[in-house]
């Protein structure tokens, strides 16, 4: 198991490449101690196979390369801003128009998201980018969010909250799918997600895995579910809409209707 | 239990002033039909209670007016802004320095949250304005940064997030504080929070009250802990900085060194 490593690394052969659909290959190039632990190559070693990946598909495959630990490793620490700019400038040389950073064991926050996905965002604006959250220290919906300012639209998540990684000492699930489209939707945009179905689903995640999950809307509902008001409430609502206040606004009298 | 206020509201009475301290007299006034069952008074007749207490306090204690529900109710849906902002009017007419605007079963979003606390601290620059989350939806700690934005620098929170509420169905316990300071410290805010300590305390919430606690930084680890790398990357990386390669950068040469 100790010389195994966790994410088997794509080989470049042409077998290994799928021809069709939206994403293809995907592998995955970390910071060193990440990479090493994961992969048991180089971030360089990584990147010249990923080189050799990349021209296999000649255009016939889109390819995503996923950053893992891109803003903090929990064997080495922060990662700087440009050590990340520096990788993407490597990326785009060798041909990569779609990349995942990957905040892998739930390090980072939602200032040093911001900037890095402004810096990136400025530097490739034709870039399709992805981020990949943990929530892991509770920050993923704020992280998600801090992308989303900084022009992210494209997330990694998971249904439930579900996984983790055994090389990432600490780490949680990604970011519940359900609570992050649930977070969006309630901010306005449309993301395209049954949040209803997705829901669903989710509820039975518990007895499929044999444990709970962490997404929280599964369990407390969407922010448009009602609840029907506690009787006594009823009553008194009652006698207070008959004195003249309406919903949705504050009554202007005080009239000492109810049992208070 | 049914026709028991869940808040027992303050009698107005000099006894019930306490006349030191830097925050006195607390009462709770809430959107119409969560007032009735928290409260069983209808809100304007929460607030003509309220100046009475106000009044009483004649400036010796600092009084600091919580506004239930005040982002949504489960019982009639969302609040309008305009509900909110025409309350702290009549707060402000009656000698209200000090708010709390509380989302009482985590319906709110971060851009409601932004737009409202934007709104309020326009009106009212000298306001004391505290914000109150609940993780209920996982939005906790997204929304709090959106107050932050707004320039909101008082919040509520609960060691360990513990709490409910049971007339907010559905409520979970207020957002955690430690992953509270511990995000605000992260991003580089002094919170004056002693987090070490805070994560001890924490840490022996399970024990003391007989369940788990949601707060996740006290599991994890603040983002700053570091971990051992495994045996095999610690081998690997010594021969890779022989090869040249330093800490915090990427390397530039592809050596081919190490096991992969």
């Amino acid at each position: 198991m100790k010389d195994k490593p966790t994410h088997q690394p794509s080989e470049p052969t042409a077998d290994a490449m799928p021809l069709c659909g939206r994403q293809g290959a995907r592998t995955r190039l970390a910071d060193r101690g990440a990479n090493l632990a994961n992969l048991r190559m180089t971030p360089t070693q990584s990147l010249a196979q990923f080189a050799d990946i990349v021209a296999m598909t000649a255009g016939r495959a889109h390819v995503n390369m996923s950053l893992s630990t891109a803003f903090g490793c929990p064997f080495e620490g922060e990662v700087p801003d440009a050590v990340v700019l520096d990788l993407l400038e490597r990326f785009e040389q060798i041909g990569v128009r779609r990349v995942t950073l990957c905040d892998t064991t739930g390090m980072v926050n939602p200032a040093q998201v911001k900037r890095l996905c402004h810096e990136v965002k400025t530097a490739w604006p034709e870039l399709t980018l992805t981020l990949h959250f943990h929530d892991t220290r509770s920050m993923g919906l704020a992280n998600a969010r801090a992308a989303l300012e900084a022009g992210v639209d494209c997330f990694d998540a998971s249904l439930g909250g579900l996984g983790d990684c055994p090389f990432a000492p600490g780490a949680s699930g990604n970011v519940c799918t359900e609570d992050l489209v649930h977070m969006f939707e309630a901010m306005g945009y449309d993301t395209g997600v049954d949040l209803d179905s997705m829901l669903t689903l989710s509820r039975r995640l518990p007895e499929i895995v044999g444990h709970e999950v962490p997404g929280q809307v599964a369990k407390a509902g969407p922010w448009t579910r009602r609840y029907p008001a506690p009787e006594s409430v009823g009553e008194q609502a009652a006698a207070y809409r008959l004195a003249g206040s309406c919903g949705g606004t504050v009554e202007s009298n005080a009239t000492g209707q109810g049992s208070a």
